[in-house]
């Protein structure tokens, strides 16, 4: 039986190779789907097509027997060629209408929303989930708006019709508070791709999101 | 009837906004076509997927009716989004037969060589054209490999058994022997984009390479 989108939301890793200290992205994903790790996100800003399709394949190839579903930031055109399980746009990537008639209707899509305004728009979409962006300030997003605090994000999960995961600023110190404001999932960054075994990094955040939905 | 291959390889546009002395992009393609380009490739290295998109769809609108073929550099995806004629890929970007699979067989796909090798690899696609890069060294492009020059332009365009453009260089001063050489058009960046005149300029290229064919 396959997880529904809200359980893959749960512990939702976005990869960031110059937050993984040296290590390779295939050894930090692989680690933290062993440590619990529900769902990828392979977000590539630097890298040429060739490499960006090359990492995709190969991450695809390793976590589709583990039922982990793959998503690419903003190239719909790797996700494609690589065949991953679907896409996570931003309010300036290809236009929602446009990557679903890409995809197909099967793939999974997700959509990051910065505002009240961009949650009410998504409502009239039919994306898959979004990513509530950004929780907290955070280091590893400089061109994001406001951030959406505690009960900011407590309002736009209410508000928001589809699935729901909180980003920007998660770790073990914030998950909790983060997950009781009622949202599916958390998507993290440093708080796996810096730690110094992602593994545990991962099974620690998993432990307490579990404790806490 | 459709101009060929060859002839809409005759004078080629390529795309460069930090070289179009601010003028906006639509403005320097709608003036190179009016002064006699024959194809226009869109080159965006740090557009967002969505401004991209959107500039994919403008040109497309404005030179459909024109009849100039509008290709995509790299991106596969805003190929499809804006149903550009085709795309340009070079030797890091998306495999041929991933872009082949992407785009089915009725787009263009031109593809870059900077090597006889790359030009005996690309014998073996079914690829629309090559683009021979660079022909001269050129400011333009930092990461490319050694020049071609003239010998070297007229071994490879005698070595593919695809239509050929030639890149790199090209102005009203080398595009009369670059033409002789055989190749079937040639592709400029600055020539154009950076002209006073990007009308006029096309017009005098054009008139040099007709005369030289």
């Amino acid at each position: 039986m396959n997880k529904t989108i809200c359980e893959q939301l749960r512990l939702y890793l976005v990869t960031d190779r110059d937050l993984s200290l040296g290590r390779p992205l295939q050894e930090i994903v692989t680690e933290a789907v062993a440590g619990g790790a529900t769902m990828v996100q392979l977000r590539e800003k630097e890298a040429s097509t060739a490499d960006f399709v090359a990492l995709a394949r190969q991450l695809k190839a390793a976590l589709a027997p583990l039922g982990v579903p793959l998503v690419i930031n903003d190239r719909i055109d790797v996700a494609l060629a690589a065949d991953a399980d679907g896409v996570h746009i931003g309010q300036s990537d290809m236009p929602y209408e446009d990557a679903r008639r890409l995809l197909g209707p099967d793939k999974i899509i997700g959509l990051s929303v910065e505002s009240l305004a961009d949650i009410e728009a998504a409502n009239l979409l039919d994306v898959d989930y979004i990513g509530i962006s950004p929780v907290y300030g955070t280091p590893t997003k400089t061109d994001t708006k406001e951030p959406f605090g505690l009960e900011g994000l407590r309002r736009a999960v209410e508000m928001s019709t589809h699935p729901t995961v909180a980003i920007g600023g998660m770790n073990a110190q914030t998950v909790a508070d983060v997950v009781a404001t009622g949202c599916n999932g958390v998507a993290v960054v440093s708080a796996i791709c810096s730690a110094p075994s992602p593994r545990e990094a991962a099974r620690e955040l998993l432990e307490i999101i579990n404790n806490n939905l």
